[in-house]
């Protein structure tokens, strides 16, 4: 039973996280902690936390499950920093983008009887900042809950039942699938995004319509944030880049070849698997 | 002034300007034409036309303007079809992606006293026929209006004058340039939302959120439509794709390099171009 919850971190996703416990888990009491006050004020007014604190060893001493939303590249620390703090059977979540680094810190740093388990929620926005924060930002997303060889059932369990109850629908991974997976259906998108903006010329921009508005939305995201998660799967990113190219230079030589009916084929077959979606 | 409006091919597009000419220029008597009565049918019923006829002659021979909305490979054809039956001072033009075989046809087989001119109002929908057809598919879309040695200003303005009317923002490009800027802006995103479809594992579908599914959303378009674009503007998709690809391997570089800075500037600097459109 989760009745002290602390979020590290307060922006759209942590924010969030408040606003939805708020609605689905009321009896839960639930403080905030974040390494710079503003975010923190922002957010108790906005009702996602009850109350807030800049000290570590205060904000996790009580809590049940301590959820790590802020960027990925400070989340090894966060954990080292509140690991010595944690009462015995407290459950420590994150919900980065990235996983393997995380999950291993996690494991080194938080010990039985206190436990780490890794968490991603694929929701989120090309905005951010807890002002945007939403009570329904989970609903029917899929949540990634990494399993490890030294994943603690019952604390996987509570994690699991968490997201569902804000919304989720869950699915299990190891980090190093995670990782790979979540390169080819969200870090590749949002290269792509970027890297077709780059190529308009100001006279291709000014005719955009829907579909380029569309397709590039994500690639007005926080580029700090997304900074941290290329460096940190970068390996999975290149190779997710390969895929991308090669299927291009595919769809290229079938262009060159003026082959329609094989082009006609290359376009429905995705065409189909996109529409089920 | 355009008292007498033929819609040819009635879709999405046809359906849309018919829909819109009722609320826009409702004194204009609109009649539809098409190879099958079925969407001429179900256009009469949504009240995108007044009357129709399978017979181009009788169709076009009192119109003061015709717009062709038939898939591009179609429209070289039907231009053939109705140049005999045109009154003197008719106005053609059509909603054709991509201009330049399209323009050299019209002018080739539409001579003065008629007047071809071509247009590209950048609107459309990955739904496709006369169902999904809206009033306001046009409001605030770019309209491309190709303008070439041998256009007649006045009927050129004429034009432009009718999308402006049905809300759009006119732009004047030659055919040649509007099928680079076109292939860059529309037809490269189609095809890169395609392959981000086709490199997806099963798994990694299984994780997608609303990035995913905004940035493949045109993958879903009607293939034989796209198969046609592509054919017919496949030396500037070639090179578009050539443009991209080596955007991104510029990406894979700094990637193995684990050069944070230079992907932050990548990054800050197409997120801030993307988030001012």
């Amino acid at each position: 039973m989760i009745n002290r919850l602390t979020i590290i971190g307060l922006g759209l996703l942590g924010g969030s996280i408040g606003l939805a416990v708020k609605k689905h888990l009321s009896h839960c009491q639930v403080t905030g902690c974040a390494h710079r006050d503003g975010s923190l004020k922002a957010a108790k007014e906005t009702g996602a936390i009850r109350d807030w604190t800049l000290d570590p060893a205060i904000a996790v001493r009580e809590a049940d499950l301590v959820i790590l939303c802020t960027p990925v590249s400070r989340i090894p620390q966060w954990i080292e920093r509140i690991a010595p703090h944690l009462k015995p059977g407290a459950i420590v979540t994150d919900v980065g983008s990235t996983k393997t680094a995380i999950v291993e810190a996690g494991e080194r740093l938080i010990r039985s009887p206190a436990h780490f388990v890794g968490s991603h929620p694929m929701a989120g926005s090309e905005q951010k900042g807890v002002a945007v924060a939403r009570a329904d930002l989970f609903a029917d997303a899929a949540c990634i809950v990494t399993h490890t060889t030294q994943t603690d059932p019952i604390a996987a369990d509570a994690v699991e039942a968490f997201w569902q109850t804000l919304g989720c629908r869950i699915v299990r991974h190891t980090p190093v699938d995670h990782d790979r997976l979540v390169a080819l259906v969200s870090h590749l998108p949002h290269a792509v995004a970027s890297a077709l903006v780059a190529v308009q010329e100001t006279a291709s921009l000014d005719l955009h319509g829907r579909g380029f508005l569309d397709s590039t939305r994500i690639a007005a995201g926080d580029p700090e944030l997304w900074r941290d998660i290329f460096i940190e799967n970068r390996g999975n990113l290149v190779s997710s880049i390969d895929l991308l190219t090669r299927e291009l230079f595919q769809l290229s030589s079938l262009l060159k070849m003026n082959d329609a009916r094989a082009i006609q084929e290359w376009l429905a077959k995705h065409a189909l698997r996109r529409s089920k979606l």
